[in-house]
């Protein structure tokens, strides 16, 4: 491995567990070939119908079904190649002190193959993939099959998180102070695992979906005056964000707390922190923070509610001024969302209902707008004082 | 002002400033009104007609066509009342110690106006803006008319630039050692005037358009390597990233080398960084960077050139991997491009006349696919040695 002495010794590790995991889980199907036999892979599916809410540790997990790739098997044969080409790319990656993207995996083992076809042994040719889409999946059934994520594999990503807070952080070979980073702030690691807590010095986490409203609270001390840490997504979470929040609930102890528009792509945020995606289910076991807790903005804080004895945080004017008009998917999505077990509980509903009945939402902006010594004094600390949050 | 004493005392400077000058340019109109003057507003055209290249300064700059908006103007009026307005509320906003964002200053100045009608005395309304679009329009206006960036009135907006580097900065209280920022990196703040740059140690400032591929040049430890200061725009680059961009090459002497991918995209991306944008054309005085150079990716980068004399960095098969197929709006653009007088240059039209004769494009991950350490320790320095970049 020459990287000309700059790879961290953080990094070396991890590229040494990696290699170790795909050697031993590979090695099976090449000791098949060697010996003869058909080589074949046994990988949990990573279908709709095999995903599970568990309501117990309140996430969405793979269920116990899986399927077998074999390379004798003509409809699995071409997924059998590629995954066997993506395992070696990786491996190649991790010796050569390589830190590949997941477009760069999809470009590194793009390319044809020609063979010869039998019995005609005219020549044929066959594309390895031919879209990301292709090698991603043939990605995402390795990380299932090795249970290793990609990340802890050195594969890269661009990375949207920022975080700033009283707290000590070893990245890499620095040790960073979170609360030293001026009105800016720091950009999370695509590699979150790698990071170790040295101090931490702070009560809760509130993650803010929107990165304009983070400068906004960052810029005012709010971490400062609450001993929060603050985190923001910039949108929906990328994997290094929600990693990044679950292990500073899970090995700190923090309190999340997440703040997001009021309307059902919110409310979705706030659940892909919770209790995972939909679709990639089989990381919410490690990316997922069951204790998160939605802070707002709620419906309830905008109308108030006789059923829960809550007043409006919002006049009659300025609901008039904030809140906007929801459109048709709107709609369709809080419906869905309605439906999924996670929503199901009471209070969800409560809001759920308020938001078909209304059909308008509110970005969190509408609040800072009203003042953002209201959103950062008032509104957040108070809402977490009283307990005025949905678990 | 009190924002529970966590203001810093730059933001206190920068808020004295903009009170002084806000204060300074509107007095005049007050002083119409008390006196019994029309009340009016002589602002320079933000229209295309008055966007002017100047070759001289490579740069994308306001002529001097102005226009009057008065009081008493019948097609005016509305957009007077909507300055006046939203000159207030920033106004405001700068005493009481806030730090809009640009949709906040939409929200705040968001109401309904009744007044009597003349002669009928019947009620009329009218809205004071419906979209964000009429109050962003008029905050430019602003900016335009006291030559005041909106970043230096503290107006706020998210902001997804972030660098590292040998580089030590002053923002806010702290001093940000941007060398010890382990795996992650700093994340620029929305208001870059506002730092102070410390100490430099490095050569040149290499911008990548890409966020994953800068992770990549950062976790191989490019920049220690090469005494770069690494920046990327991930992917349009906002003001704040320009600004900072900028503030390199001119205070610190530093030159910018910009990476993108080779598509008229990636050539805008560049073009905006050095030149500015076509529409915004008063923020290019501060925020455009004349002296930056497109380092690559280059059509010539990937064929060669006989006429260059320059042999192509891609094999023949690597190409058939690697190159993606035009669409219609990539070929559209590029003959934009080709007639933008800042892209007139015969070094520009070979580049753009080879994109058109052979509609392919090529993405910076492509290179990093080719090898990390290709990418890193061959096309970047090499390319900045032998000077083949485009001015």
């Amino acid at each position: 491995m020459s990287t000309g002495g700059y790879t961290t010794r953080v990094d070396a590790g991890a590229r040494e567990r990696a290699l170790k995991i795909l050697h031993e889980k590979f090695y099976d199907v090449l000791k098949d070939v060697v010996e003869g036999r058909v080589p074949r892979l046994v990988i949990k599916k990573r279908t709709l119908s095999n995903t599970i809410y568990d309501p117990e540790r309140k996430l969405l997990l793979l269920g116990d079904a899986t399927f077998e790739r074999s390379f004798l098997d003509l409809r699995e044969a071409r997924k059998f190649m590629q995954t066997m080409l993506m395992a070696s790319i990786i491996y190649e990656a991790l010796t050569q002190g390589e830190y590949p993207t997941i477009r760069d995996l999809y470009y590194r083992g793009k390319h044809t193959i020609r063979y010869r076809k039998i019995p005609s042994k005219a020549v044929g040719e066959e594309n390895t993939w031919d879209e990301q889409a292709e090698s991603d999946s043939v990605l995402r059934d390795i990380e299932v099959f090795i249970n290793v994520l990609r990340e802890e594999m050195l594969v890269l990503s661009k990375e949207k998180g920022k975080v700033v807070g009283d707290l000590r952080i070893r990245s890499g070979d620095d040790v960073i102070d979170l609360s030293k980073m001026g009105h800016g702030a720091y950009a999370i690691e695509p590699t979150p695992d790698l990071i170790d807590f040295v101090e931490v010095n702070a009560d809760f986490v509130l993650v803010v979906e929107k990165d304009a409203v983070f400068q906004q609270l960052h810029r005012i001390g709010f971490w400062k005056r609450y001993r929060a840490v603050l985190v923001t997504s910039a949108g929906q979470p990328d994997r290094a964000t929600r990693r990044f929040v679950r292990r500073l609930n899970e090995e700190l102890g923090l309190p999340v707390y997440v703040l997001t528009d009021s309307d059902p792509y919110g409310y979705y945020i706030y659940s892909v922190f919770k209790t995972g995606s939909i679709t990639l289910s089989y990381e919410s076991e490690r990316l997922a923070t069951p204790r998160a807790r939605f802070l707002g903005v709620m419906m309830t804080d905008i109308f108030g509610s006789r059923k829960l004895g809550k007043s409006p945080y919002l006049s009659e004017e300025e609901r008039r001024s904030f809140i906007i008009r929801a459109k048709e998917r709107d709609v369709k999505r809080a419906k869905e969302l309605r439906e999924y077990p996670w929503f199901r509980s009471e209070r969800w509903q409560i809001e759920l209902d308020e938001f078909l009945a209304r059909r308008v939402k509110l970005e969190i902006e509408a609040l800072a707008s009203k003042g953002l010594k209201f959103l950062a004094d008032r509104y957040v600390p108070e809402k977490i004082e009283v307990g005025d949050w949905i678990d």
